[in-house]
């Protein structure tokens, strides 16, 4: 079905209110997770609403939960998230990280015992919109087996980079898993009855497979790039476990806490304007935009696209048609 | 043939001076080499050697070149290389960011017109045996087309990461270029007459190939986790290039001064130490490393890798046999 910011807003707020949530916390965890649908990542934004509220219900997160500083030392701040709304620390932490790189230049962020972030790109699209380039990732429970080794022991764990455009432009925003293809994505295939252009994880075995149901079925992705992405894979789960003294994949495997129950983030924000004019900047970027484009489209493509440009073809077909919103969620949303 | 630490590095220093270089900076550069090739890293070690030579005879490395700062703010800093030997330029670089981070806690270092830094981990390595935690990347010229389109606009941009162990442990070290099989893997496979395991790029007219003299010859290889990495390396580039305020592949496709001719260079550095223990850190690493070794190997394999292991194998094997280097390559070598 199709419908409004406001009506969509509401009933998510009115949903996390019923499931424990102060109405202020509900109604900015309801706006992200709509903004999230109106950009057309329904994963992580109205499909993800009956998830949370369970982990609501199951205490896997604290609705009233506030994010405390544990350390500080110049431009950097750690955090426990002390398993708050994931998306609440989350905002909490970018905001602090602009203060700092404001006044440093650079800045770093790492937070620690936290809850699913939803969409990654929220936190870096709310940077890039006030003027900073963003570095940020997660680590997650496993999911994929590391290179050359059976059972999962690496997290999907969302890398986001994202560059600020001139005043009035949208950012280019790069949010990314690192496995190849997204649980959702595997189901939908599934469903469709379709082998994956390209190897998607693996069988039971070990062996590579092209198979949505026999993936789904062993719960083990590929990671992207097969043995490079299982190296950034754990990587990126050190760094955000000893960084910020919190919890790596070994932990969270073990918590049983829901997807991302304890997990450990860093952000590094860079406030470009203390390094080059606004036109300087924006005329790279143009310039690397012009180059990417100027690639000749394949066949049947639409050609090279700037990470984040699908966003905007999202909102549009959102404002003209309402925001779409899968039936059989809006009626578990409205079931909460 | 199998040699010495110092017969390589004295050849190689030898053949640079006569190519052009001072005595000190020759010395230094062929001992980055030398480490290089000790390392297992032969492609950016000694096999590189002959085509540096001949960069220098072009006139497209300045020999003599030393990095300038162009602007500094709190924990930043950014550097013309001003086309003065990569190697030179990168070492420069992670020594001022090392102690800019130090200070700070955290630190940025642009550096913008240098020239090929060879092996990306040399300086992520030299950070991390230090105690610095590192994010490092290069841009280079395009070598990959954007996922969608036909000709090359992207480069195989390595991106590097490395993590401090306990004094007297190997750091871990994780270094990927961002095509799926460098043009070096993809020569000896054809030599082998074997075909690719996992797609390794495209023929001239787009189409997706395993065939690596197909790949060779369209000079077109995929970027890892195919549209995954397409925005990855387009992210890298215009980073590298609007932060430094210097050339992205845009450029470094029309300068026609070699690889990496001109390109743009990020290294970001954390000092843990001022946010924990090094016991605190190392009991993280060991956790997490424990988790990922726990997967059982697959049939044939030796099991889950930490990024950077096979680096002590190599030296191991060169410690006890000698440092293995291609004939063909040292005749190059000795002749230049």
């Amino acid at each position: 079905m199709r419908l409004s910011f406001d009506e969509i807003q509401g009933e998510i707020s009115r949903a996390f209110i019923a499931h424990g949530m102060s109405p202020d916390k509900a109604a900015t965890c309801a706006r992200i997770h709509t903004e999230t649908t109106n950009d057309g990542v329904y994963s992580h934004g109205t499909n993800r609403v009956p998830r949370f509220a369970e982990y609501l219900d199951n205490g896997w997160v604290d609705p009233a939960a506030e994010p405390t500083l544990i350390k500080e030392f110049g431009p950097i701040r750690i955090y426990d998230g002390n398993m708050g709304p994931g998306i609440l620390n989350a905002l909490y932490a970018v905001e602090q990280g602009m203060a700092l790189a404001q006044a440093h230049g650079l800045a770093m962020i790492g937070l620690k015992n936290t809850t699913h972030w939803m969409r990654g790109g929220t936190y870096a699209l709310a940077a890039a919109q006030r003027g900073f380039v963003s570095v940020m990732w997660t680590n997650t429970e496993s999911v994929m087996p590391p290179w050359g080794a059976k059972d999962s022991r690496l997290g999907n764990n969302p890398f986001v980079l994202a560059v600020p455009r001139a005043a009035g432009t949208f950012p280019i925003l790069f949010d990314m898993a690192l496995s190849q293809y997204s649980f959702g994505k595997l189901g939908v295939m599934q469903l469709a009855g379709e082998t994956l252009p390209f190897p998607g994880g693996f069988d039971q075995e070990g062996q590579v497979s092209y198979d949505p149901a026999t993936i789904i079925d062993s719960r083990r992705v590929m990671p992207i790039g097969f043995w490079k992405g299982s190296g950034f894979s754990f990587m990126l789960d050190i760094l955000a476990a000893a960084l910020t003294d919190g919890s790596g994949a070994a932990e969270l495997d073990c918590k049983g806490m829901g997807s991302c129950g304890g997990a450990s983030q860093v952000m590094i924000l860079i406030d470009p304007r203390k390094l080059s004019s606004a036109e300087t900047f924006e005329e790279h970027l143009l310039r690397s935009i012009g180059h990417l484009k100027s690639s000749p489209p394949l066949a049947g493509s639409n050609g090279a696209a700037v990470p984040g440009e699908g966003v905007l073809r999202f909102r549009a077909a959102h404002a003209e048609q309402g925001i779409f919103v899968d039936d059989k969620i809006w009626s578990e949303i409205k079931a909460l």
